[in-house]
Formats: structure tokens, C-alpha cells, sequence
């Protein structure tokens, strides 16, 4: 800053100023404030008193922008949070299969941990705030999440077998998410993260047992892999344990 | 049948008897009708007139029955449903366990193909039918079957992530029991049995590469196995496509 710069008054910042911000700038104050409160609270405990305040304007303000109330305010706050989280899925398609895919579910896993209680409300159902709206967006996030898995496997048309494969894997990570967030945050989300991995390699593993277009996607997957990653240390750790079955061979 | 027996004019079977079946029959018969209602229509599809018409009965007498209408016959048919399905995991301890495995999913399959719409209206949501009440029923069912799966694992006191795993893998069926259905019941139902019984051994064994209790228990699982079995059928054709990574051993 430079000597001349005006000083403005520190209290001058926290203060209502109605008129400095624009429509667009207005709106997307509140709804970062209700993204706040949703995220960590049960859409039954946040009222538009509690968004007025965090975002700090008077309640009618509120309504102007959203006339349709706290369910506006709910569905525009999960689709600005379902477009985060489908950032998330991004990766470029280098290097290997499970480095982008431990990329990817850390992102996800640090938005779980950040949105807990609003996470766990919205997937565990039950909720008045739940719509077939809120549902469609929760929706689109998994399969944006299945079409990213799709592409980073490099087929060009998926069959059913390895689509419903991804989607249950999306399911199962989504399972662990909510057990993770109820169990106060246990195991440490490193070693879940791992686990994921694991878990989504040994699913491509048994599907391509019975799965020809499976088995290509694992043989070209795998063949990127490196000794010291995860599906290395994933191989080296069940041959020890799967050993003893040589009777089933 | 005597020459003797009388026999009974076929019309007398389908009239209306309402003096003959005790209160426990007619509850019985009540709910029997709900049942088949609500396992082919979703809920909102169901009124109490066609559950007195399938019943043979009148609307007042369904009522006397059920005083809270439709979302208590409702309740009382998903409670009669959740019994069933919980019966549907019983197995004895004995033999390989993807054996036991396999013979409660195929009665956990046949309750999937014979529930259809109900069953995918009530695990996927959004019904108004559904209350905390409900919830409650449905994860009654998933704890059920986690039980059950524990004590066929023989794991006294099952660590959180083996419980974890064996959840995840349950929540990963239910996914594919609704995309199965989604899909017109595809795969045939015996294909996709043994890919679920593929995808249980393949959780176990990478939960197993990182988890020492599950370890001990997919080598006493394993022991068990026949090599003509399920186990034995994965790890042969597992091992061709596995077999070219050997640069990550």
C-alpha cells in the first residue's frame, strides 16, 4: 500500500453497504453464506434469520434475492456445491490409472470432510428439504463421477457390466463417506483414500474375470502402474494372504 | 378326497366372508393384499380402495383394520417385508462360504425380482411414503444382513473396518439390485449372483492387503473353499489377466 492510499476505517468493512454490491456479487454473498450453514448443519436447523445474519443484511434482503425461501436458497446452495465437487473429478488423463483416481477422491474426500453434516443429511435421506429436485442434482454429480472413471479408462463405449461396476464403486465410496463422517472421521483419510483405491482395483480385477471389455480397460491400466504405487503395494500385500490357496488353482 | 366329502360351490370361495376369518386372519389377509400392491406399484399408486378390492372387502373395513390408512398398512406391509428378507439370510455355518453366500443372495434376488417397483420406490426415495419410521425398517435390514455375514466370517468382535468393508459391499448389492432392475433384470439373475459373490472376495481380499483381522478371515474362508467353487473359478480367471503386471511384484 502506498503512504497516499486512503486509510479506510477497519469498521467500515463489516458494516451493511447495500448498495456497493451488484445483483450478481449480492447473490453470490448469500449463498456463500447459506453454503456455510448448510454444510455443517441439518437443513432443519438453518433459517433465513441465520442466512441474514451470517451474510449480514436484514431478512427481507434475503427474500428479495430468494422469494422462494430457505428450499431456493437449499437447491441453489447444493447446485453451487455439486458443481465444486464435479470440479473435483477433473484430472488430465496421465500417468497412472491410480494416482489420478487417489487425485481425484482426495479433492472429494477433503469437500466430504468440510460439508459433513450437510453431506450426511442430503445422502442419508429423510430430510424435508429432500425434492426430486435435490435428488436429480445429487444425480447428475455421480454420474458426472461415473463418465470421468469411464474416460479415464479409455473406453470409447462402455458396456453395462463395467458401467454398473463404476457406479457401484461410486455407491461404496459414497457407504464409506457416511460411515467415515459417523465414525468421528476414523480411519484417517490417507488410509481411506488407500483403501478406496484398492477396493476400486480389486472390483476392476473380479469384473474382469468375467468381463472381456473389463479385462482390456485393467490390462492397459495396470500396464501404467508403477512398482511403487498402489496397485503395486496392493499386489505385494495379497500374495501373501491368498497364498495359502494354491488348492484352488 | 372321499366320495363321501361335501363338496363346497366354487362361488362360495371368493365371496365375501367377513364373519368367518378371526381378527388375526383378516389382518393377515389385509396385509397379504398391501403386500402385493405395494410390491408392484410405488406408493403413491396404492389407495386403500384397491387394497379392499384385492382383499374382497370394504373400504370401512380396511380402515377398522388400519385406522391410520394408507401409511400404516404401508408401514406394516414393509415391516412384513423386512421380516421375510431378514429370513432370507439365515444359513447354516457349514460349508464354503461363498456356497452360503451365494444361497442367500439367490433368495435375497428372488425378493428383488418379486418386489420390483416397491423396491426400488423405497430405496430410491423421494416417496412421501417414506418417514423416519421407514428408514428405520430398511436399516434394520442392512444391520441384519451385516450381522449375518460376521457371524458366517467368525469374527467375534469385528473391527470397524471389516464392519466398514462388509456395509460397503451390502450398500454396493442394494446399487446394483436397483440398476439390475433399471435395466430390464440384466444380467440374467445366476450371472449376476456370481459376479456379486466375485466382487464380496475381492473386498475381502484387498480390505485383507491392509487389515490383519480380515486377513485371518479370508484364510480361514479360503480353506474352506472347493476349487470348483466360486473362489476357485475367480482366482483361475483372474490369474491370466493379472499375470502381465508382473512388473509391479
Amino acid at each position: 500500500m502506498s503512504p497516499a492510499a486512503p486509510i479506510r476505517p477497519p469498521a467500515r468493512a463489516s458494516a451493511p453497504a447495500y448498495r456497493r454490491l451488484s445483483v450478481e456479487e449480492r447473490r453470490t454473498q448469500l449463498l456463500a453464506a447459506a453454503l456455510t450453514l448448510f454444510a455443517h448443519r441439518a437443513p432443519e436447523e438453518v433459517s433465513i434469520d441465520d442466512v441474514a445474519e451470517v451474510a449480514g443484511v436484514s431478512r427481507p434482503l434475503v427474500y428479495r434475492y430468494f422469494p422462494g425461501g430457505k428450499q431456493q436458497l437449499y437447491e441453489a446452495a447444493l447446485r453451487s456445491a455439486a458443481d465444486d465437487l464435479e470440479q473435483c473429478f477433473a484430472e488430465p488423463p496421465t500417468g497412472p490409472l491410480t494416482e489420478r483416481l487417489g487425485r481425484a477422491l482426495d479433492r472429494y474426500l477433503a469437500f466430504v470432510d468440510e460439508h459433513d453434516t450437510g453431506f450426511s443429511a442430503l445422502l442419508q435421506g429423510g430430510s424435508v428439504a429432500s425434492t426430486s429436485r435435490t435428488s436429480a442434482i445429487v444425480d447428475g454429480v455421480r454420474r458426472a463421477a461415473a463418465d470421468q472413471i469411464l474416460a479415464h479408462l479409455q473406453v470409447a463405449e462402455p458396456a453395462p457390466r463395467l458401467r454398473m461396476m463404476v457406479r457401484m464403486w461410486i455407491t461404496a465410496v459414497e457407504a464409506a463417506s457416511l460411515i467415515w463422517l459417523d465414525e468421528g472421521k476414523q480411519p484417517p483419510v490417507g488410509e481411506l483414500r488407500d483403501w478406496l483405491l484398492d477396493q476400486f482395483m480389486a472390483l476392476m480385477t473380479a469384473t474382469a474375470a468375467s468381463d472381456e471389455q473389463t479385462a482390456t480397460a485393467l490390462r492397459a491400466a495396470l500396464a501404467l502402474e508403477r512398482p511403487d504405487g498402489c496397485a503395486g503395494a496392493l499386489a505385494r500385500r495379497v500374495l501373501p494372504v491368498v497364498g495359502d490357496a494354491a488348492h484352488l488353482l
